[in-house]
């Protein structure tokens, strides 16, 4: 392909004016990027201010102009939410044009949808902006670890929280407190319900978990809990023990899967507050920053560590998709053939194994009457129903009461919930305050 | 493309040993792995015992008959050393194959003769598992982060050092006892020049540097310390001042270039152990693994973080290399075209300035009678010559004396170089003893 490559935005918000702001700035950055061309801008109003100078001849408030433009090769969606997203991304498509999305939401529900559309047409749809804000994943996890055998991906995928957290095991702040000085300083959105419920980390964890194991998976089916019932007590009693409370989205294989089998590969997935162990690699992601590690064999573990969110670092991962794009056109003598690890279409099927067949580690918190012989009795619970403990520690023993902390080793969620039945019911167990992942 | 990508193997030792095990179990990998073909290897030695059972037809102690065999079609160099893997490296590109190699000090010296090769024959030299082992940096620098004006690009990139750093710290231990004990464990050559005298992270930070910004650098100019003279006392003290001790390897832009200037892009590199603040991300950084952190506008801070060494690692990032060239392969229809991205070509001059021009923090350590005034006249010493101290403190005052330690704020060398020389002058100063670099 000769000449420039035409680049079509909808949408001009913060995220996209940081990608005109890069295309029109392209000195100091790779030569590349002074041949990618903005050639129409689709905005909702045009008379309101922008946070970067346009011609106002690019606007427009249609986003089929811009699609449908003969001079846009590329059709960059920043507009964010469900629809029209979804069917502005398969209109572009339709058209032939590759897309450029950062839309995690529109991804993790129409991801399956939108990649065989893509396939079919055969363009891309590239979507490095939608995990990890500017961190580099999606492309690695595409290019660069494809001779693996993935086993897992974990990591902190929602900036909010993850500074939520922070601020409360720094400052011994209540969650109420930090979260309400967060929507003020613009952390978090004045309803963070999509961050604090876990909904955007499980968006990106379905999203990675596609990639990494190569078959979509139900979004709709991962076991999701927030931050928002998490107690200061207990990231004071985890910190103690020596670790860390992270909202931690997990993917991880759990079967070997044998060779030449059509049967589904079995995950599991699960986004929810989790004890990080002070020494692994996780537990220093601190603030706004997101991490993500990947385990595989024969790699090892691998980790990809940077701001998760903001229109500077989202700005560069759209402007590497499309810079991906115009630089495999250069290889190409047209349209018609792709290349399958940039592509990142499905090649087998997943499914999602029952919630009670999970597997991990957790952290339960009980409050208790102080009687003697109780870490004896929830211990002997645990015991009877085979799950292995590894700590068991009485907190704050009084008249009113005390608290007994337990980190179990690797168990079943189905064997985890009999033994809390069964602990419940002991007469000396008042309640369950707290249940936690552990890594 | 249509059918197999074949794959000739120079070398059979680990990395090699560990690229062909890949290659005959595709099985629960990306796909395209099954597209490769291992299709001729060639080895020093016929008949020694090899790390992975192959086809006795397969192998040849002839280099060239691999390269010119008309079914390969891509040469993996995994011999090492500078010679011969410069000339086979330029035979394979002269025939028109394109090349991936592990080999970072073939490619820190002889670079950019092999990339103008690859440019006139349009085929690819990928260096993924030069930089890094296992770890996705050189891709990522070249597919994800091309939006990005880059500043800085530091990192702890030589695993054996870091191993030893790490044991010295956790344990008290003193250099020498610790460099037997990686000896004996492998994690060390018996001629561990190469990796404690920091030339191979050299060789790195110099690779490294030419993708983050666009032109080759001078490898034998790259000011390079390494850890044998390293004192077990200045990573006690670091530690007492709240500091790790890690060999950095450093490249830095020095000055803002003027747009549409063909000056060449000033660069500060340098390889030296350096103090890193123990709440900074590179500071957790333990053992053998690596970690690479990449600074630029506008995505900030983002780092790479993983196993810097080893047969499994480094065979993933050399299949990675492949899988790139087969992908890229499918997309285009014949040969003559390449993605600019993924080859990477030097788009601007650089160079490297004189090392009194590099600017940085400094750790020294000044041996002293313990006599009064000592510290008023030391720091009298560097305000003279406009250099800013952060803190100054005394340590084991006895009537033998006395150790004064210094880190000061960001100087140039040759400021600093100044004030040393006046400080060695005073009569109550007995010696410097160390003098390290400081985040």
């Amino acid at each position: 392909m000769a000449g420039k490559v035409g680049v079509g935005l909808l949408g001009l918000g913060t995220v996209g004016g940081g990608v005109a702001s890069i295309l029109q700035n392209p000195s100091e950055r790779h030569p590349l990027v002074g041949e990618l061309e903005l050639i129409r801008v689709a905005v909702r109003d045009l008379n309101r201010p922008r946070p970067v100078a346009l011609d106002e001849s690019l606007l427009t408030t249609d986003p089929s102009a811009v699609i449908q433009d003969p001079a846009v090769d590329v059709v960059v969606e920043v507009i964010g939410g469900l629809e029209p997203a979804r069917s502005l991304i398969l209109q572009a498509i339709a058209a032939g044009k590759s897309v450029v999305t950062a839309n995690k939401a529109v991804i993790a529900r129409h991801g399956q949808e939108i990649a065989e559309a893509a396939a079919a047409a055969r363009v891309y749809v590239l979507i490095e902006a939608a995990v990890g804000g500017g961190i580099p994943i999606i492309e690695p996890l595409k290019q660069s670890l494809g001779g693996n055998r993935i086993n897992r991906v974990s990591g902190i995928i929602n900036g909010t929280t993850n500074y939520i957290l922070t601020r409360m095991a720094e400052e011994g702040a209540a969650y109420d407190a930090v979260l309400k000085d967060a929507q003020e300083l613009g952390y978090a959105e004045a309803d963070p319900a999509a961050d604090v419920d876990g909904l955007d980390a499980a968006d990106k964890i379905a999203i990675l978990a596609t990639l990494a194991f190569g078959g979509s998976v139900d979004r709709s089916a991962v076991p999701t809990d927030g931050i928002s019932g998490l107690q200061g007590v207990d990231v004071d009693y985890a910190n103690q023990l020596g670790y860390g409370v992270k909202l931690l989205a997990v993917a991880e294989r759990m079967a070997e899967r044998m060779p030449n089998s059509d049967d589904p590969l079995p995950l599991s997935l699960r986004v929810q507050p989790t004890l990080v162990p002070k020494d692994h690699p996780l537990a220093g992601v601190n603030g706004v920053n997101n991490a993500i590690l990947v385990e595989g064999d024969p790699i090892g573990r691998v980790m990809f560590y940077g701001p998760g969110a903001g229109a500077g670092p989202t700005a560069s991962a759209v402007v590497a998709d499309i810079l991906n794009i115009a630089g495999i056109r250069k290889a190409s003598d047209g349209p018609g053939k792709v290349d399958p690890l940039l592509a990142a279409s499905s090649w087998r099927p997943c499914s999602l194994v029952d919630s009670g067949d999970i597997r991990q580690r957790h952290y339960v918190r009980f409050k208790t009457k102080d009687a003697p012989g109780v870490i004896g009795n929830v211990g002997g619970c645990f015991g009877q129903r085979n799950v292995s403990i590894q700590s068991i520690v009485q907190f704050n023993a009084s008249d009113a009461g005390a608290e007994i902390v337990v980190i179990t080793h690797e168990v079943s969620q189905r064997q985890m919930n009999e033994a809390l039945e069964a602990i419940q019911a002991l007469p000396e167990v008042s309640g369950l305050a707290a249940h936690l992942g552990c890594l």
